[in-house]
């Protein structure tokens, strides 16, 4: 039976991966800091703490499993993208690596990042936009693609591929970012102030981000692939959607913020080449995602009307 | 008093640091792994395997130096290049350097390389050279260094300049190195193999290595900066030189031994931005270096005729 290791199987990408898994016939364990989650079945657990070197060791050995799907790292929100913890993440990441193929593991798949790329570029290709982070986030993430790459240039048993994920949605997402916000203040009926919204880019729904993870990890893809729509999209067009199906347009207010100073007006991803080379496609179109979303916010909402999250 | 924390001070460049420290009046601490070197005065020493993260931290709280002077790495004869350690040092210099940041360092210099340009290039510069290197060690120094960059980004209590070393020699280099290689050989009456020699690089006397990194920890010079010559010289002049200076130009065999398939014709280093940035200068001609060089052979040859290097 094919065995995978996760990280950050409790996760918006990871939870959603762990049913995909499982339908192809992996036995499935996964690394967690505390008590292993009751929503999250079928799994077993290896209990350790990503930056104690230690316990990843002993939980990579328990685990004893050929593949390594790698998702966790620090996203502590308004704080990840600046945060010094990133460079503790690139070092627990090396040492999960390196105790991985120690213990004889064959296939690394990780979750990288657009921001890895330099956004002055705005269109987005694994092959020829150049790396030029602007965040420590995306220094951390570049940083790491590097290495693991080398790692298994001069391991012929390891194989690597590195999963840049663009801009994603759906359940279990961080109920500041862009779409769940929106989506909670029509729910609640109050309006959603964006920025004038006219800043294109790469949209994917979770479970198809998930699927494709799924995808790298049975593949033999190595290196970089970009993960998403191949759809750029207005976030205006996105906002203004979410308030036509909740019949509320008019509480949707463009412009009612000022655009970030750091912003660009376009990140999108090059699909060419994780479409030639993946069988995967996305399984949502932005319609069916946001509703998808906008039904498990509202079911989310009713079940705990006592929930602030403002 | 100013006070350092030195890493590989038993190293070729590390043993030539540390009187140039001592001299500017610096209180000089030193990581060492096994028992502290006796031919190495006046240095505090603390004793700590950089690989193991308990030991160098209890180092680096112990030592409590406001500058860091990183010059340790895996440097394994024949194996460094491609070596999997390169991963280890690179999660054993950020712990050492997280760790120099929370007891309040405020500067650290770290040792690069060449290895990190792209090659291909030929001409290396700082800002406009890119960066693709072929080795692992290369790899794994050039991510090191934009970690390093971006762990400065944001802490605002630390500078870090990164001073990239091209090719060096002198006192205390390993015996297979061209320069030791071809004055062992000569100094036995033996012939010195070459290829043909016409390969240009940057070769720096070890000393003058050693007074740009003293001089680069008291600048406040950040970024990469490049540590040669800016002397291109081919390879072929440097032996018959040697050869001339031995009296031996007839055991100088160019084109005895194969260039290797991945030699390129040109490595040299603009020095615009060093010079510029830093007061340093280096002391040593081709011809004093290697006359030094020459020197130091040659008394260690006599004390000790019963050491066979080859």
């Amino acid at each position: 039976m094919k065995r995978v290791l996760i990280t950050g199987a409790t996760g918006c990408v990871g939870r959603q991966v762990v049913p995909g898994l499982l339908a192809r016939g992996w036995d499935v364990h996964a690394i967690v800091r505390r008590d292993p989650p009751t929503d999250i079945s079928d799994v077993t657990w290896h209990r350790a703490d990503l930056l104690d070197r230690q316990e990843t060791e002993r939980a990579v050995r328990a685990a004893r499993a050929s593949h390594l799907l790698h998702l966790a790292w620090y996203i502590a929100p308004g704080k990840w993208a600046a945060a010094p913890e990133n460079f503790d993440w690139v070092t627990a990441s090396m040492t999960l690596l390196r105790s991985f193929t120690a213990h004889g593991g064959c296939r690394v798949v990780t979750a990288g990042s657009c921001l890895e790329y330099d956004w002055a570029y705005g269109y987005c290709s694994e092959d020829r936009t150049p790396r030029a982070p602007r965040t420590t986030y995306g220094v951390c993430k570049n940083a790491l693609q590097m290495l693991t790459a080398a790692m298994a240039g001069i391991n012929p048993e390891l194989s690597s591929a590195w999963g840049r994920i663009f801009f994603l949605y759906g359940p279990h997402e961080h109920p500041d970012r862009l779409v769940a916000s929106a989506v909670r203040s029509l729910l609640a009926g109050k309006p959603a102030l964006c920025s004038h919204g006219r800043q294109i880019r790469d949209y994917l729904y979770v479970q198809d981000v998930a699927d494709a993870f799924v995808e790298l990890l049975e593949s033999d893809v190595a290196g970089p692939i970009n993960v998403a729509s191949g759809r750029p999209i207005a976030l205006k067009d996105i906002v203004e959607r979410i308030g036509q199906m909740l019949g509320r347009p008019e509480l949707v207010r463009l412009g009612a913020i000022p655009q970030a100073a750091t912003d660009v007006p376009l990140v999108v991803a090059d699909m060419t080449a994780a479409f030639e080379r993946l069988r995967w496609r996305p399984a949502h179109t932005i319609d069916q995602g946001l509703e998808k979303t906008i039904g498990w916010w509202r079911e989310r909402m009713a079940q705990s009307e006592a929930v602030t999250w403002a």
